[in-house]
């Protein structure tokens, strides 16, 4: 009798709950080619799908919560998650313990791994979608650090006509966050997209943008460290994954190395006023580092979920504001909700007090992902070199 | 007593097995950042590993095999494949009946899915190390198709100096085989790094490479067949996955769209002689359709492991005699062993000994795999436009 109530109650709840769930699921425009899962639907729920005859637990692993996934009689596991916020997020599966990539997404760089990734439709997609629009490129460029000793590795955008004019342009170096790669702006962050889309508008002017990596500079004058002794029989822990960098050494590489590389490769105007320095999250904290510590260096600046730049902090850099064109902050409005510290949105209104140029930008229902952060190359790209 | 034998029996050949085995495990140099496996042995075995405590069963899926690892007592399991060939190879784990990609491997597009590969060394492997060389650059392209009715998308390498010189550059167009995608060249390929290597060695003349989509060619014009109806509750398949193209399919998409597009993107020398058409397996045989009924377009042909040349084939198209500078045919050694048909070394020695020009490449110790076909590019580049 026992029995018969919980089977009745969870019945009950099933049909309750799927009475609640949009039933208008749509393959992710993340997936692999030909795969109808992962599937979204209207409220931004994920539906994961994955055959495993033999598995005793399937969860969906996605935004920092594991939902149990049921198999039917064919051996095949679906589940889904509570709604998202729109755009980007990383996930995996995890089946019978092994937290592995779903074999239906396409593969992305970030928490410090390549593995899967989905979209979430939002209203304003339209500025990252592939147009049938002047294009410029993305290319991948191999070159020598004198400060790692090493070869590196970072991806340039150069804008539609760059190849058949003999214009110079502008340059904006621009960084990923904590985690992740060169490969995020070109890949997720959709960056030639947004920019090209940008540019056949006339709402951004040309520019170069560079995509370097801010944290794994492993070389022979700074090698990776060691192995960490393990107890027997653990499974092998990454060898301390990519250290972050802090932004002295980040800095020297891009002073040193990667805009040297990028002036003598490329037509740019090489001065600080067609030079910027952008970041989010960790190269956000990166871009405010280092354009402090090299003051005339860099006359535009975008920090996006990574940070504000204070008074103070301008006043103990002499130089910074007669060079400075821009300083543009923004934030998911999530991550607003609850701001540890100083608001930015303060800490930037009293910097525009003192007569600097400066923009706060919040990016509506989203959080520290990168929905924010195209929005925020969105909004940068417009207001950068004008 | 019969279980004392039993146990008995399992040990001696579990001591017996490991003797044989080498234990000089190095990490592969496909795997992710910081991860040690999967490793390989100095007798190209693969050794995989993976967390996955409530798991029954795992297994290594490679080369068409899958070899049953076993769990110690953290719930990690390990195993080893048998030797395997040097170069690249497609591989997966199985976990519970899941075949899902190693989360510790980079991802390769490969077997029609974006999954894990990994590298045996081989001992002419220097060719496609990146080194301090002058650099050349591999660009992602979107282009417009008038044959598809959409936009395309696909890599172009140019050779160091390129941006910097007023030069034109003979061009060779590159394809991928069934199954694989306009990444597989720039990817595992490493078309750029030997590209690079060869042109500072003074080995080839430098010249740009195209690397296109011969499968997936959807669009308003080409519309993608629409899913195929499946037994309730069973796993989604692809929707038909890629389909392949005839050769005049994908000929008119080369004819029409991308040797257009790249003639006027790029500093070219727009005609046969300074044209090549080159690829692997399928792209192979797309190659010979394409340069056989349009034989005043491309100079230079190349074959790898995807059929020849015949005799019969020239006399039927007019002008490609005349107009052809060399047939380069390659195989892996393993493919020739048993040739279907009439054996290609045969067919492309009686080509040669109507005078023209004719190579062909052995690639040995390897099948119908990567190296065969880096090996083949190898030899080609230092052969063509010369």
């Amino acid at each position: 009798m026992k029995k018969f109530i919980i089977s009745v109650t969870m019945s009950l709840a099933a049909i309750a709950a799927s009475a609640q769930v949009a039933n208008d699921w749509k393959p992710a425009a993340t997936n692999q080619e030909g795969h109808q899962y992962p599937m979204v639907n209207s409220q931004r729920m994920v539906r994961a799908q994955i055959l495993a005859p033999e598995a005793l637990s399937v969860k969906l692993d996605i935004g920092g919560v594991k939902y149990e996934m049921t198999k039917d009689e064919n051996g095949v596991w679906t589940g889904d998650s509570a709604p998202q916020d729109v755009g980007f997020h990383y996930y995996q599966l995890n089946i019978d313990g092994a937290s592995v990539p779903d074999p239906g997404s396409l593969m992305y760089y970030g928490a410090s791994r390549w593995g899967s990734g989905i979209d979430i439709p939002a209203p304003d997609q339209d500025f990252y979608q592939v147009k049938n629009v002047p294009q410029g490129k993305v290319s991948e460029v191999y070159y020598w650090s004198s400060v790692t000793g090493s070869m590196r590795h970072c991806y340039v955008y150069t804008p539609a006509g760059y190849d058949q004019s003999k214009k110079k342009y502008p340059v904006l170096y621009l960084q990923h966050g904590m985690g992740e790669s060169e490969y995020g702006w070109p890949g997720q962050g959709h960056t030639g997209i947004i920019m090209d889309n940008l540019i056949a508008e006339g709402k951004a002017v040309p520019f170069i943008i560079v995509m370097d990596n801010g944290l794994a500079v492993y070389g022979p004058n700074n090698p990776r460290p060691a192995p960490q002794p393990r107890p027997q029989g653990q499974q092998a822990r990454p060898q301390q994954g990519p250290r972050p960098l802090s932004a002295g050494a980040f800095g020297d590489i891009l002073i040193k190395d990667i805009i040297p590389m990028v002036e003598k490769n490329y037509r740019v105007i090489a001065d600080s006023k067609h030079r910027a320095l952008a970041g989010l999250s960790m190269g956000g904290m990166q871009t405010r580092a280092i354009s402090l510590t090299n003051p005339k260096t860099f006359s535009w600046i975008g920090m996006f979920s990574g940070g504000a730049i204070s008074v103070e902090d301008v006043e103990n850099a002499p130089g910074f504001r007669e060079n400075n064109k821009l300083v543009f902050i923004s934030y998911g409005s999530r991550e607003l909700e609850n701001p540890r510290g100083t608001d930015p949105r303060v800490t930037t209104a009293e910097l525009g007090k003192t007569g600097m140029n400066t923009a706060f930008y919040v990016s509506e229902g989203t959080a520290h992902e990168w929905q924010s952060w195209r929005r925020s190359l969105y909004e940068f790209a417009q207001k950068v070199f004008k």
